[in-house]
């Protein structure tokens, strides 16, 4: 049933995203409450619910992806907190981030940097172990 | 003749864009007016004046490519304007865009519906039809 | 019930792509039948369902946005074909088409171009109202 | 006059491109001949005529753009003949495209010196100087 | 010293990538050498050395960009064998890549699945546990 | 050795984007300052070196591939800069960003146009030649 997936993917989108993940749904209840409602549905109630790779990997990989394609900053910032929420550290979140200069290039690299500096900041992440 | 071709770019330009296609022609007269000129004559010189296609149809085609390409949210805002303008209704502007998570993903169509509802409650369009 | 979704979004799919559809989904079973299920489920089971939009104004905006992204010749050439099943015309496929030069650059328009110059040909249709 | 612009612009293609041009715009006639009017009289009408900047700058600023943006093989083809033919020498075309490297990754890069090796192998070009 | 890089680099593309890798540098040899030496340099001397992230956690994170990106087919191949190469398993692959329709849409998942598939065919892998 | 590298590479950055590029560097060094590092020894220290291709035709490449990818706003704001600092003309960077238009559609130049506008604000050049 779509109930199933809608509360299990309420759930998860908590899980990971937390605060953020809420405020995204939040937004569009306004203007296309229906694509809040895909948006638990599909990528939360269904992908990040499949058993076949662990969230620490998931989250990894939408890192690195949302990082690659540019234009996707306010999700990118969702997603570094969502990948600190469920267990990747700081360390591993800048490695991706560095590794997309290869793939995408060094300006994609750098401001997906600026992104995670802001999350890490916001999060009393700097001081710490974050420089290599 | 190239008069041709501004004259009548420019007048459609003003009837689909209004004041923020003007803004964004004046914008370029300090640095750049033979942009400004090919921007009326082309787009709207050529393309927006061919029988082959309604305006709206067209509208909505630019709003949905703006929205998938996910680096030109300046011009999807005035597309968005441009679109209501000739009479495509909210509702059509927001079923392309989320439609456009299908084929551009989740983000590009998140980061759209934020233009979009910007461009709807700047014109007091957000308390009426569009939630669905 | 996803049941509902998956019957109802496998018949769309037919409607709208045919052949051409069928055999995406047909390609994905020895590797990623859940990704064969999610095509059959989102797009068709949800999307392609929805009232707020019809068909062919949702077809003309999928061809557009595949144009404009440059790297979907294979989904392209399906909506292409799609457009055609629903009622869009080949003209009104080529104008969209034109317009993304526009908005995505010549490159991405003429590539475009040539996806449906292989479709329209496929279909005995080059030799009629397409040129302008 | 659009004849003027269609003419300096048909004649800007056969300097700049040669055969490789031509037959981009012979391809385009069963379909879509607007389109090839459009490609003479925009890009090479307007733009390759301009005196602010020399057509090996202009064709070196195509190529490292068309490698860059990565879906646009067949265009990046032309252009690559078409720098060699307004004396833009092959180790330059090298260097612009390693360049992209720093820019849009090492795929688009090894992407587009494929493009190059084929086209500069077309020409007799590979056991010169082109090995750094 | 370069050397170093350059050698440490050359046993881990072939640790990664094995024969694939080989034949990317191998290709360069008649025009860019530079670009093959600096492919060994920089990714494989520099950032798959780094030990703050493992290696299959790196080559997943290359997969989902690439197919995120969409225009790195021929990339996306050689990681998917060097994915597999370092102990990434087959289902893993097909996670993120069906990830990726999230985040890029579906078109760059089918795309990204349709060279999966190919490498796993070449491998022999596909009638075992990659269908789930 | 690398410090080859990176001492060079420095001194190639400050003597292209001057205090643009130092700012860039010292942002990561909370965070990243081994991507720091990357963009100082490859970028500056390798690519930048190369005799083949003469500063101001490197830096009007890499401003036309900023432009037409049209997710790197920051680096074509340093690249403008650095462009004008070795000796490329307002007026050749104005044509390579309007040459977009054609290559990666309008909206990528325009809002190029518009980081080239607040960087000659900035060096008090749009009262001068770049008017055409």
């Amino acid at each position: 049933m779509n109930d199933t997936r809608y509360e299990s993917g309420l759930a998860k989108l908590r899980e990971i995203d937390g605060a953020a993940g809420e405020a995204v749904i939040e937004s569009l209840q306004a203007i296309a409450p229906d694509l809040a409602r895909y948006t638990i549905e599909f990528p939360f109630g269904e992908i990040y619910q499949r058993p076949g790779l662990d969230l620490k990997s998931r989250e990894l990989a939408t890192v690195s992806a949302l990082t690659a394609l540019g234009h996707c900053a306010p999700q990118l910032e969702v997603h570094i907190h969502g990948a600190l929420n469920v267990g990747v550290t700081p360390e591993q979140i800048v490695e991706v981030i560095i590794q997309m200069a290869v793939y995408a290039g060094f300006p994609a690299a750098l401001n997906g940097m600026g992104v995670a500096k802001a999350v890490f900041a916001e999060r009393g992440l700097l001081d710490e172990g974050t420089a290599q």
